[in-house]
């Protein structure tokens, strides 16, 4: 099942597509969650203006969504099994192919920059004694890290709002009424029944951006406060090497540059190393049907998810091809930048923005009625052509 | 650079291989890293014997490796930045394709057993209501979960030695020295002096296990006591999914069951997700050939490690073909296990044995004179022929 759309924009100076989670998005909340999508387009555009390279645009982008108390990510985030936020968070540079990770982190306002610092950090080379900088850092040691690096620190009460304090109650309430109804029964009946009951909306929505530069470079970023009642500890795909985000640029045998974001739930994208996946998958001609493909064979039909009944999920991404077309009218070069969406879950709200828009694009993409989430996808996207790409 | 070695062995019931890590094995410690080896190849070969699956003749290969005070796992760890052992361990199922991890957790003796803790405990499907169980816990959080699961708590203190503690002495008294010198230097300049210090050895060390069991079963783990004087939270190779371990049975297009284990610099091993890049090239014809490949091309020449001037890693490798042969003299089927290992760094210490074995087979292999550690690789393997195996 797939409604496809498509446009054609005029874009100079860069791109930025940015999610603020595949999940289930009602009237009531899409309204905020497009707001900040568009603020977060604005945020990475107005550096793009500024000359600014695709690294910082990305993570410009990251900050305001992280920001925003109604995303499942810094701000807002969901709370664990504790009553505490853990985050995590992760960058990669298309052009240095450098990333950067932080898992189940604390006390820190926007674990994007802490990925991004970590990231600075690796490119400067070893450390004294000759020690390998880390890409990875988690828990205390990574708010620890991120404090001697000048990123201040922000008590975690002060991350929690209204409504995670709420659903956290909701969500307690729902737990201790489950595993109440469940006593007596036997484990395998009991982790059956359970299942039933699993709720889409809320736990998902995490956030991410993808964005191409005037030179051509790509970078993906995503954050996310993880599941709702997760374990404390627990790091889900936002983390994850190959699974959150992914960003090459165009070499040797990759004719594209490409850019990839994902949301949804973590161990699913974790074992299906969703973003990765439709990063290579992206070298194919055919943009829209690779990611189809991708979507169909690596995620919801995946090997690594056979005993899964609902696989939930979703992915932004952008490609651009390297081989830049001058135009024979003027000596500007341009190349073309192929934009998509695609999720299993009901719901995806996205942004988008060139860096000669006046205003972002916002869009909550739904799954077609009657479809089931979690078996079935839905497909969007656009393209736009970057003018004057260096090479 | 390469050297070959090849040998036929008779086996059925399985076939185990270990490694006690990727690094400098000095004369003296090589008697002891092949005695653990040894140990741990019977350990795994005791449970096929007694019919178990792969997944827990691996775990008891690995329980064997870490409890080791010689490795760089579990008891005897390298010691963190501030004098604390955090642990790194991952193991995979090639059956169900289920991934257990922990990261950076403490005072746990035996990490794998966590990590298969939570590979166990997912596959038994949604927690109370409708929670999807975590595959990859950290820190405090990963330590709590272990000791609410059955899993006892052990003093770090009691996992340090002797030797552990004075390296750590040692480090930190070479980091200050280092410091000072660079003091007043550029930053610049300082990263690029300190890195000619780098150290290979002792702290490259880490283990792991491949095994596949009578039924055809591949499984593969990995346990590291990560980087000496690594930052405190830093995450290695060997929690990251597709980077320490990889397993898959054979199914739909893939011809061989594959399992991968590895060691050496995590930050280089996640960044090539070497595991997951081995496993692929394993489908190739020749195996050989196909693992030369994926340690050229993959890994020393990655586009991803662009920026090291020493790529510092190594391998240990099975397959097997589902085509089970039927033999013309006999009702008995069987199948070639192909086995192969193959670093980057000046040697690798690994064990061998099949459940027909009267005892394992270890070796020390060399990167060959005059060559250079993380630009040259040294790659050598056999085949045994596995009896009885189960279609």
């Amino acid at each position: 099942m797939e409604a496809c759309r498509s446009q054609m924009l005029k874009c100079s100076g860069g791109f930025v597509l940015v999610h603020a989670g595949a999940g289930y998005h009602s009237e009531s909340k899409a309204k905020e969650y497009k707001h900040v999508c568009k603020r977060a387009c604005q945020r990475a555009v107005d550096q793009l203006r500024a000359g600014a390279l695709a690294m910082e645009a990305v993570t410009a982008a990251l900050v305001e969504l992280e920001d925003s108390p109604f995303t499942n990510a810094g701000m807002g985030s969901n709370l664990n099994l504790s009553g505490e936020i853990e985050c995590d968070a992760s960058i990669m540079d298309g052009k240095s192919l450098h990333f950067g990770a932080v898992g189940a982190i604390s006390g820190i306002k926007n674990p994007v920059l802490v990925a991004n610092c970590l990231l600075i950090e690796a490119q400067k080379g070893k450390l004294s004694a000759g020690r390998i900088p880390p890409c990875f850092l988690v828990g205390r040691g990574a708010h620890d890290w991120a404090v001697s690096h000048g990123i201040p620190p922000c008590p975690s009460e002060n991350m929690a709002t209204k409504f995670s304090l709420s659903a956290y109650k909701r969500n307690k309430r729902k737990m201790e009424l489950a595993e109440k109804m469940d006593a007596g029964q036997n484990q395998t009946k009991k982790r059956r029944q359970s299942s039933e009951n699993e709720n889409g909306s809320g736990c998902l929505d995490t956030v991410g951006a993808v964005v191409i530069d005037s030179e051509g470079n790509v970078a993906a970023a995503v954050s996310s406060g993880g599941l709702a009642m997760k374990h404390p500890g627990r790091v889900g795909q936002a983390a994850h090497y190959g699974c959150g985000c992914w960003a090459e640029n165009s070499f040797n045998m990759n004719s594209y540059s490409t850019a990839v974001s994902t949301s949804g739930c973590g161990e699913h994208l974790i074992r299906t190393m969703l973003a990765r996946e439709c990063s290579a998958a992206m070298q194919s001609e055919d943009a829209h049907q690779a990611l189809l493909e991708a979507m169909q064979n690596k995620f919801i039909s995946s090997p690594f998810l056979a005993s899964e009944d609902r696989v939930l999920g979703g992915v932004i991404v952008l490609r651009c091809c390297r081989n830049v077309e001058a135009q024979p009218s003027s000596n500007v070069q341009s190349a073309m930048v192929e934009f998509l969406w695609s999720h299993t879950t009901e719901s995806m709200c996205v942004g988008y923005m060139s860096a000669l828009d006046s205003k972002a694009k916002t869009h909550i993409s739904r799954l077609p009625p009657g479809t089931v989430p979690g078996q079935s996808l839905a497909i969007e996207g656009g393209v736009c052509r970057l003018m004057g790409v260096l090479d």
